[in-house]
């Protein structure tokens, strides 16, 4: 702790206390381990991408595995240049252009209604629970959105987005959903047992579309830092610029951490350190 | 087969025989499965970048971990524009300028000495025997390599190479190599078993760098198709332009594929065909 | 006549008519030549930015001089990547991110105001006669028109840009302003007079900032031809997609060519091979 | 004077005497007035760029005008990063790239003969005075040039350059050849003259190779501050890190400025300010 920064491109994230962290272990048999500030809120920012890319293609959505090749970019998250080399398709869903695109594909004729239904898939995975828009998050993400809203006009140039202002909107308001770290260990269970949520046996995704989801995690879920993360930690993660990271040891469990004080990379400093650690001890590494 | 087409920037593997396969399945506890031509000769191509790689870290060269980020870089293999962006350092070992720069620190006065090294850090995997240069790959390989020349100089304008000439020779030598399906799943064995050869018990590489190694596959072994192929295998692999494809299942083996028609990305067409189904069928996939 | 394509990438350019041709020689000194279709109505295109430059240069908002280097892109006019390396700032005013922001910035408190405003500056050089704008071109580049959008998104994060809808309206308004070869010759008159207009003696621009407006013709008039252009007409230039050429010699005339194939690059196929004749024969290089 | 710096990336051009200045204009007609420390030695560096340039279009090499577009990079002068977007082909005589293949092409069976060659020719344009190559700064050339050699090899691989390490070599020796203010007036004169030596009435180059020398002056002979350049001074030139500038004035004369100290980027401070004023004072912008 005291050793990053916290987010200060989105003002209202600059405002997070820097002294909460929590742990929490769900494993895939029933047990919970919780540690620190378990139910400090925060909002859902990039972790998001996963649960919408999830939502996607528990809809039907799959079609947009065609339009993206699902490779690392190799670029910072926001980046616009490889929209340009590559006619507008996104690397993968859990850049800003492709969780834009994905956004632009749930179902709904305008923002709220998209974000409705997303709360309502999270809702089965989180003991009934509805998730809320955090309005001074959300406006603060509305303002200041521009590069997002780049992306957006980029890729609907490219007939790859319909509606670039109703995209970025609901963009915005699934990045501006508060959780904490408890409930996001839960919501993301089903992503380590293959699919299926192993408290309710509700399936939620195919065996394949969710080894996709995972996956993309693993080469595409911590910025320019999924590399070296991959060789420290080993596990199938997404992070957030507000702090959280979500790890998901496949047969085994989900652990979430959160710490809002941000590396260089743009990852939770004590998170990264957390998750090492319990790597390491607990030989959770899927590499061996 | 069929569906691919041979690798031709090196006029030497337009030679090879397309109707040619193999599939060989090492288990760390003992049990081997060969099927097709086990024995059909190729030479080592990239494959051969996660052995000199690990050959490095073992003779105690892991201070090139901190001139390189560890990233996968988006682009081409041999791809000079990141080395401009980013001060000449090289994203990956698994990329040619990586490579090109472990090459450079192997031990040894010339390119031959450094190879002599290399073949023996080789042989004590292979029970005894010792890898040939093919004469005419390797001499395919340094009329043809100006474009990793280049990578070389660049580098070492920014003073991360010693020798380029000599760094290059080593590079098109270990390139030339000469194996075949059986031996390749057998040196990899280390990397499924934690660094230690299962079947001589000689610790060839610490538990960090082996992980190192074998994370590296999964988020930079595949070229710009390593992110489809994580969805699709879901094991740590390293391919070659040859046709071979080693993979590193953690704990319990390594399949080594081989056939030389490629894909457009530049990956052997029947051996990512024949891991994708073996995974599925023996659900290896370490993202669940 | 007949070697190049008619623009496409706006619907209603590709309903020009291919077989018109028009050249206009206009002196400082009072001659006027004419050859051709010399009243058949184009819209203004890419011509308009050299002239919403110099509406904002003789309006005080010079500042934005300090805001772009200046400096060809060597990029296409379009292209979205260097407002990524070079924080969102343009290189020149004749690239469309660089003629957005000059829209952003000319007076009015909507798109309509300013446009006035710029058809007023254009009166004044036009005998009285008040452009109009083609509704239907208009109506094509707003519904075509998301890359701009991308651009003008991209430069106001980085607040270079107050407005970013209403500076891409204000744009794709400029651009759809009709006029023809013959007002084309007489409007630009100015600039081969040192910024005063030789037929009222009207001051339109200082010297030293018509030396900016045309400068940055010679250097950045022509897309990525410019460096052709200049080796074989030598005179500097802004050509537009609908098929004009403004060619102005200093201290001599101006020269309007229009005909609505374009070659690869997008500029007149015609028009350029007819400035290349003419400029041969009269000796109009300023290149010697 | 004293607000640049010294060029440093070649250690022996930081030995440089900063308090020398020289400026000389030499007309057509000739006249020749001398201010400064005219013949104060400094090396050729890019500036022989424009006369290897010449030198090989006199020779019969202008095939080289079909394998480069001619136009401004947009990128630093040493940049490699689209040779690899366009296939090795460098875009212009006067960035590095295009000025190794320039010197590639010169006739000559080794880098000494083809050197010997170029100072014949420009003895032919410098009343029979042979220049030398200054062999300390030759030799820090030869120290420091891997990025040079790299894009060598670059080219070499698209098979555009004969002989990598003979056309870095040649170019080292070009770059190291030394001369001062006044002879470098001298020897551009031909420039000035539609490619005629007005002093010996020697034909050094057809209308059309010298308009195309002069021309790229103008779009790509400073840098990437060559626009600027075009509004302030607005005479084609180019400029050398170790401080020359040759202008030239097509028609009337050519002004050779020198003082070592370069401002931001690359270019002599003193130089350009010099001509900046004389341009101004004598109405020599060929913008108007």
């Amino acid at each position: 702790l005291g050793s990053g920064k916290l987010a200060s491109y989105i003002p209202e994230l600059a405002r997070a206390d820097p002294s909460k962290f929590a742990l929490v272990l769900r494993s895939v048999d029933g047990h919970v381990v919780r540690s620190g500030h378990a139910e400090e809120p925060f909002t859902f920012q990039s972790v998001s991408k996963v649960f919408t890319f999830c939502y996607l293609l528990s809809t039907g959505g799959d079609a947009i595995l065609d339009q993206m090749p699902c490779e690392p970019s190799g670029d910072a998250f926001h980046s616009i240049v490889r929209l340009e080399d590559e006619h507008g398709h996104p690397r993968n869903p859990y850049i800003n252009a492709g969780a834009i695109m994905v956004s632009d594909r749930l179902r709904g004729s305008n923002a709220k209604d998209k974000i409705d239904g997303f709360v309502d898939f999270l809702r089965a995975l989180s003991e009934g629970e509805r998730l809320q828009v955090d309005e001074r998050v959300y406006a603060s993400e509305f303002a200041t959105g521009n590069r997002n809203r780049a992306l957006a006009h980029y890729m609907n140039h490219y007939g790859l987005i319909d509606d670039p202002a109703m995209a970025v909107d609901t963009y915005f308001r699934q990045c501006s959903l508060t959780l904490d770290t408890a409930r996001l260990a839960r919501i993301g269970l089903f992503l380590a047992n293959r699919g299926r949520d192993p408290e309710t046996d509700h399936r939620v995704l195919t065996e394949d579309h969710n080894r996709t989801a995972v996956a993309l995690m693993a080469t595409c879920g911590l910025y320019d830092e999924v590399g070296r993360y991959a060789i420290r930690v080993g596990v199938p993660s997404k992070s957030g610029v507000s702090g959280p990271i979500l790890a998901v040891v496949p047969g085994r469990m989900t652990i979430a951490a959160y710490s809002p004080e941000l590396g260089p990379k743009g990852n939770s400093v004590a998170g990264m350190t957390a998750l090492t650690v319990l790597s390491k001890r607990l030989r959770l590494s899927v590499f061996g």
